[in-house]
């Protein structure tokens, strides 16, 4: 044995300590981020971008530095002979990983991406309000130059797409989507075509009476708490646009917005950035401070979401216990009514223009479309002049709507003005995820389903925050698909589970 | 003429895109400790407290870097032939004393002061629960410890004491604090006496009784927006201990607490706060991001605060206009109130044992006793084990009160656990200068209290922002009270304003 003195930090303990710097810093960040969106003052837009991209710009230049570089391979050597799954084998996976992908970028490119950014989505507010989608053309075609050159700077094996996609889906590739979105295709349009044409009307006008605010929200953070939301370490709050953020894992945010004429909007979007909340307060706290206090991806992330969302909460098990709090918030609203008839309701399928506003079964085809038309973007094959046309014959031919402005189609995202090519097909990825998992946690766990329908939800998470939750982001998507259900991400399960629902629901 | 690169930054332009560095990131770091403070979940105290730590390392070594050091240099002689009111050569004179100031206490202090503070606050909160001083002792010995080897290293002239008061009031001495404490004390021991012995008995039951919350949210808000707070630039929250802070001249949060049974809480604490916020917005933008966007000093900035809590809403001519507000607001409780009646039970003056509880009158002896035992331990004629004793002599010097146990007396405060020695003196001299000033504004504009009788409270906020809260910190205490009211500190105004007002008030 050699001598060690115990007093000199190692150099994993160093790398550590970096990026515990880098981690405290984003988190800042992340916290004048959701101030920014739950209570800033109007006025203040400007000082507080200044601060955040100050802050980002630290968070970077720290991370890159040459002296982690240095360390990274210092501290491969000291890990060498761990075990692949141990803590620090997947951190140091992980960082060299990121630390590749962020050295490749050069600061100027970062810094005009940001600028070309700021100056869009100023132009899509103005012209997403007076449906003019000539005004925000010529930002788009910048935004479409310069992530295609960021794309270049990353380096890619297949399509420049794929550069960008691994900002969201480490390792994935747009091949494989082409062939699982393929398979979702082919299964979504005929089960949306039958509903639509031989499908039992479903009523949902009792989701449109007016409910009080506030007990909207005592009812959602009721929800919340049965989920096993932990109030100590994290709250709810009120933004225009929710959703969920982490400073730690004892400091989780999560937002939500309520319509007084529209019981879905709060109720499943708590529910929503609920499981996005249980996640990240599931992770194991020895992940804190460092790059694997993270959910896998951006897809994995929203899987959780949307099993909390869709999978659990708009079953008809769910109802049969829930209904009954919900009678007591809403009784004259909600009095009359059976839980066959508000699961049909707050089920009902209909194909339209707005992607924020689909149901389950239509989600999926607004994702396909934006997908298809990024990838014929980023690979030349469509020009950004031509894309409000492209937009509207993809609508009509998988939803068979036809937007009547722009403002209700190309221009009704914020993504392309924010410059994130890439990062739709998670949504779709999560749909998909969702039904994976939760088919795997009732194949381990199957008194699932029934604890569910007694209002007991502590199972399920016990399970998702084994199997998942508490792993962070030690494994790529790839490796946590494959460790928790045995196999790749697929379309199957999710097909089989919309069919099997709707085709009852519909009476098909 | 010799030929200067247009493309290349000034030094001056160099310095000032560093200084706006420093700024982003302590305005990052308040925007953190303002969400700690108000909505932090309970759990997440240590990693907030890591991630503020890290943002205000980071502060420090951008700003104490050589470089920094050098660029001051540099731009000295640029700016040598300035005129020396000019915002850059304030700036400069600023950032010389700062950087100064910054670089002369080793890392290694900050640090050891950080931990002992952290330990320190711990064992406060406990010994204060427990009324037990010798559980706080010996953190307090090595706070004096480590703030007096924090003295040294900044260096001083005359007292260790006024190292640590330049912190708070730069280039006052204690020597200065001496004299003009003493005329209070003269002036203010025996005004006590009187009114305790000779007055006539004020009655303020009134103020205690049941006054609904959301009521007295409401009042605070409208006088807070008749004071002048902007709310598209600012907010207002609740919080226990209320406070004011500032990320930009564009967003400065207020908070306030609301006690159901005490009516001057809410009332006052919410005018109080408001002061301190009408200084941040009223500070010229230009100087936002620099070390100018900031009071000139606590005195000063306590100063506005006391001005609008004490000198305009504890007067008789504010609630000529202001009680058909309240009586609009809590009909029951007051409706059968004149003004006469309302004002002197506002300033109904008790000696008391809490300094935050003090009236206007007594609150400086509060004050003076903290001084002299600071001084006292600072300058080594007082050790830490004697302090509660010596605590308890002063208070019934001045005030004629024991306290019954240290928890009301030596251990009521939390600014020894927080390493702020030399801090006090700023509530003193805050309201010293809430006089001076407000005697000069009613001389520059003889309106102003007439039209505060009639609920026009723009012309004081006007003159406020034209002769002390536009310039921000370009100038020092001693310099801005000689330019604004033509001759130094000086406790007379004061005390003159105190005998007019309090011998009317107790008929003496």
């Amino acid at each position: 044995m050699c001598y060690t003195d115990k007093t000199m930090p190692t150099k994993l303990e160093q790398l550590k300590a970096r990026l515990a710097q880098v981690a405290d810093i984003k988190a800042a960040s992340a916290v004048l981020e959701w101030d920014q969106h739950v209570h800033m003052p109007p006025a203040a837009a400007a000082s507080r971008g200044q601060q955040m991209a100050r802050l980002r710009s630290l968070a970077h230049s720290i991370f890159t530095a040459d002296e982690v570089g240095e360390l990274i391979e210092a501290t491969a050597a000291e890990t060498a002979g761990m075990d692949d799954d141990a803590d620090e084998a997947c951190l140091i996976r992980g960082v060299r990983r990121d630390f590749d992908r962020d050295r490749r970028i050069p600061e100027a490119l970062v810094a005009e991406q940001a600028q070309v950014c700021a100056q869009a989505y100023s132009a899509w507010q103005k012209a997403r309000q007076e449906s003019d989608f000539a005004h925000f053309q010529p930002h788009l075609e910048r935004i479409v130059d310069v992530v295609s050159r960021i794309s270049e700077a990353l380096g890619y094996e297949e399509s420049p797409y794929d550069a960008l996609l691994h900002l969201y889906e480490p390792e994935m590739k747009s091949s494989q989507l082409v062939h699982i979105f393929g398979d979702l295709k082919a299964g979504l349009v005929p089960l949306v075509d039958a509903i639509q044409c031989e499908g039992r009307p479903v009523d949902d006008t009792l989701l449109h009476q007016s409910f009080d605010t506030e007990s909207q929200w005592a009812l959602g953070l009721e929800i919340l708490k049965d989920m096993g939301f932990d109030m100590e370490r994290g709250r709810q709050d009120i933004s225009e646009h929710p959703f969920t953020t982490s400073f730690a894992p004892d400091d989780v945010r999560t937002t939500t917005r309520i319509d007084p004429g529209n019981l879905k909007t709060a109720l499943f979007g708590t529910i929503h950035e609920g499981g996005h909340a249980l996640y990240d307060q599931g992770i194991r706290s020895e992940l804190a401070r460092s790059p694997l206090f993270d959910g896998a991806s951006y897809g994995i992330h929203e899987s959780q979401s949307r099993l909390w969302e869709n999978v659990v909460a708009r079953s008809r098990g769910f109802w049969s216990h829930y209904l009954s709090a919900l009678k007591i918030a809403f009784p004259q609203q909600l009095g009359n009514f059976g839980v066959d008839k508000f699961y049909r309701a707050i089920n009902k399928v209909e194909p339209s223009l707005i992607r924020v506003e689909a149901d389950e079964v239509t989600y999926c085809l607004h994702i396909l479309l934006r997908f298809e038309l990024e990838t014929d973007l980023l690979e030349q094959r469509l020009t950004v002049a031509d894309l409000p046309d492209a937009w509207d014959a993809k609508m009509e031919h998988y939803l068979a709507v036809t937007p009547p402005d722009d403002a209700h189609g190309v221009l009704q995202d914020v993504h392309w003005a924010d410059c994130l090519l890439g990062y739709f097909p998670s949504y779709a990825l999560g749909s998909l995820l969702s039904v994976q998992f939760y088919v795997r946690a009732t194949q381990d766990d199957p008194s699932i389903p029934g604890e569910i329908a007694r209002g007991n939800l502590a199972p399920l998470r016990a399970w998702l925050r084994e199997n998942i939750h508490s792993h962070g982001k030690k494994y790529t998507p790839t490796e946590l698909v494959q460790r928790v259900t045995g196999g790749p991400m697929s379309a199957t399960p999710f097909l089989t589970y919309l069919n099997e629902k709707y085709r009852d629901i519909y009476d098909l």
